[in-house]
């Protein structure tokens, strides 16, 4: 059985991502393509490296007939997000990529992104998108919410830690590497080729990242107290992966343990061997996380290092393989590709 | 079926992209991996990036077990590849990546590489390996010699413009952009990021490409006559990818058409409209082809710009598609995903 | 002796490489900066890496006291050059980067930028500022032309072939590839590094580039007859350089006798010996060209390579250059910097 | 006066830097050059950027007339350059850019070198060059020994806030981006670009790194106590900078203002205005040191982030202003030339 698959945002890097990965879907196809900003363009256009591929034109989503589609993806900003996907109808599955539904609490919603929500309804069925630790919850939603690309990242090497007390609490610090593709398609001096390569920098420092929400949130509900780590992210001049290094109080053997098996059965989450170190290299372009941890000559102190794919394992990958578990198919499916290296 | 694949040379650039790339592939199963300079390693030691397949341990080519190898791949050093394959039994089909299948003539051979031809048995029977202009001699070979990677280029835009007549012949120029994996996994200095991030310069100038040989060889056979082209390659600050920039005279519009009218029939050979031109960017991990036709102010000249990924399309995704036609499988078998963008 | 400067466009990569050449001169300061759209603001904001100067604030370039300036140096968009410099006063020497002085011909400038000119007398006191070809003149002018930078590269491999008429006229070819400062501090999608990093393309194919007017103007006034020439630029992911393959029919050593012995006097311009091929990544960051000559398998045919940084040699180096020489000084000062590598 | 200069293992990226600044010293000439492994060659074979310059050909280091040299730079691998520099006559003043004089304690030299110390008496002479910290006794030194550069790096931070008491000593973190030319010109695998570009990793994870010795000798001095710091260091895809995201406990405004008030009369460390965030970009190619300080969201933490050429202020660019003291020289003569931005 085939899949009628709609994308809303297309003409993005995570909706450019998604289409990548559903080409190479076997129970999927891609109906509509909707991008309101471009519509009327053909995908070749926008996107000319999915110029092989037989595409619909990009529509506006309004202009989609939604009782042929089974899945939409919404691959918009946030705040636009949840306002397109109020409007959805209920029987459709959605996969929202933006950042609209993932805090449970509105204020916190408010706090962190600064505008009212306005989709409470949707906000409250809505199941966190991280599969490997909601994955019950997510074949069962209607609407299931992706998570930010750093926050998965993040929660990889933590989650597993602070469900089994093996780490302090007080004095967690993710400092992340990112790649620009992060930030989207968006015209920033910042991101232009001339001002970032060869070159990087902190941002977003001393806790002012939004993707501290859903740590906040999620590392707070796993250890039954508030938990608020630091977070610094950085750019890097790259155009794909994440890597995190996660500085925890703990033995670092039973960090090791605990994450090895934590992930034991787990097709696309890799612990290596311990004193082993990731390099984004070695997941570009794929759905794969790879994760070393490390002692340090301090004792009781340990290193956790997480590489993976922003768009992909952080972004689209993730919503496919959630769309996969919604719509009753392998989890696996379209994402089996390896890392494209080098 | 399944076919049983065994691969030579399995610790560079152009092994791991078969690895890369079979690992999708239906109908296929490696079952032997040979680096003799590297036996005994575990492939998630020499590639991480692969080390979520289930992958035989890597061995010497003397200890695979020829009788279970439906066909074989040799991505070794020229030289070393003839030595090897004079010796593999005559009962396995043999894909060949090095130049040692190439040329027909062992004296050109022997001008182009310097060494004495060493298997004039298997030379004789091999077939040049690109696939849209020799395939049904590709798929009843036993020996299928890969193209080299600027050669493969440069052929895509010239080939039908030359049996067609629509150009001069002696006024021919392929100035080609090549990224650095082309040079192979190679400890050289003018290879490290810091000397080669952020600059770019010519190499080999003045027609001393041995990748001419096979110029001289394919385009004086359809010519019927001897066409000689100018080549210059320079190596540019990026991984993957070639760009050739075609100056030919002629009718742009016959040119274009020529082309077009070539390839329409073409899975992975695409012609876009006139007067666009291909980038690099759009070709990346794919076993796709983009080729532009644009005319000059000066009447009666055309340009032509060919984009491809030379790990893929100039090499082990031409060597795969080769192999499907050899035992019979749709020659698209694991080669159809997209290009990784960005 | 100091000189005082003005330097209008302070904002854009031009700009800020005059403040840092100008920085080390020992003859000059600089005494006024304008960015009409940053008026107010401190350097250290707009370019950060100007931190450690002690540099006025940007202002409007209507606030600028001309009275106390000697040199104004305009890095301004074309169109918007013009009519700055038609207000400013006679009494002021003005080193123009735009392209609004660089053609002769008023007709030939509406033909390549679109627009009539409107300051048809500055135009007629401009001297075109390729400094090794039009020192004398430069030295009394008080308004001079910067080049474009691709027409400087492509300049110095030919101005003294065309001269010495050691090439024929009707063939050359110029294959260039350039970094992408080129396209200044501009907001464009094909400019971001997630868009340009890892891959390359050709533009302006097929004789639509504007330098090209400056190509058919000196090249034309060299021979005594209409010259035109192929150029193609491509865009390469790095930050600084132009690389010109130049194709010529010609006798190869005397090209490059020609080439060595018309340089063998200049301070900057460098033929390397017979044979040897130049790199972006020798000169970046520096005021000096390199140049190649090499021969061809096919005689009678020669390959001239020119390496040069865009934003030095081919922009604000060549104007402090000249600038030297319209207030006496040697114009070498604050040019000797040795490249940047790696 | 001029002074004449010699250095030992000009063959290296820290010997080319050393010749790209020294050629626009005022008051020092390159007498001699060694490179024992490439002795007779000219440098512009070695390193053709420097093409411009008229200096000496590579000598094997015992060649150098010593009674010509006022002083010499030593830029050779550990080990070898105490050996060497033992052999140095005592009137000649050494700035040597290795390990080996960096740690006081020769048990401490054999647990991070792993090799007994060949140069005792020499070690016993030499002063550590971290100029803003050690400039008196560099002034009257004859052996200085330059510092590591993230271990520079890393103490631009620190050294004010432990002298202070500002901030805690038993939880300071190190997290380190460095960028590829610290490797040096060493033809390694994960140095080539087609391993390095586009991705990035962790190494020497959990206290594993050389430069710890100098920060454990040098915070454990200043703080009268031992001190052991964290430190990670990442391999990032860029040819120079180091950034170091430094994570303490102490009151953010408290830590900007002793950092503010110990550099404020420097004139290459620059300390932002509160909560602004430096980067690698605006350091590049320069000897500048920026410096940010930002609270956290979790009271009592704060971030300091340092950025700085590692081949220059990291290196190089700190041997010549030790050099310059040595001399009796303004120490920022050869020093002031801005970064290369873009």
């Amino acid at each position: 059985m085939t899949h009628q698959i709609a994308i809303i945002g297309a003409s993005g890097y995570t909706g450019a991502e998604l289409i990548r990965l559903i080409a190479e879907h076997p129970n999927m196809q891609i109906a509509a393509l909707a991008a309101n900003s471009k519509a009327g363009q053909a995908m070749a256009d926008v996107f000319p490296h999915l110029r092989h591929l037989d595409l619909p034109d990009l529509v506006t989503w309004e202009q989609i007939d939604f009782d042929a589609i089974d899945l939409c993806f919404c691959a918009l900003p946030h705040k636009t997000s949840q306002e397109v996907i109020s409007q959805l109808p209920g029987s459709v599955k959605v996969v929202d990529l933006s950042a609209d539904f993932r805090l449970r609490d509105p204020a916190e919603y408010e706090k962190w992104y600064g505008n009212k929500h306005a989709a409470l309804a949707q906000q409250d069925e809505a199941v966190y998108g991280l599969t490997e630790f909601y994955r019950e919850d997510i074949r069962g939603a209607r609407l299931v919410a992706g998570t930010g690309c750093n926050a998965a990242t993040g929660q990889y090497a933590l989650r597993p830690l602070i469900s089994a007390g093996v780490i302090g609490l007080d004095d967690i610090i993710l400092d992340m590497k990112c790649a620009v593709s992060g930030a989207g398609r968006s015209l920033k001096e910042n991101l232009l080729h001339a001002e970032l390569s060869e070159g990087y920098n902190a941002y977003a420092v001393g806790g002012t990242h939004r993707h501290l929400g859903e740590f906040d949130q999620e590392f707070s509900a796993l250890a039954g107290r508030e938990v608020k780590v630091q977070f610094t992210p950085h750019l890097i001049p790259a155009n794909r992966g994440i890597l995190a290094t996660v500085y925890v109080t703990g033995e670092a053997t039973s960090v090791h343990t605990t994450l090895a098996d934590a992930y034991a059965a787990e097709p696309f989450v890799h612990v290596l061997p311990f004193g082993q170190t990731p390099s984004t290299h070695h997941v570009r372009g794929s759905n794969h996380v790879h994760i070393g941890v490390t002692g340090d000559r301090i004792a009781g102190r340990a290193i956790v290092v997480v590489a993976l794919d922003n768009l992909t394992k952080g972004s689209s990958g993730q919503a496919l393989q959630n769309a996969n578990l919604m719509l009753g198919e392998d989890e696996t499916l379209g994402l089996t590709m390896a890392p494209l290296f080098p």
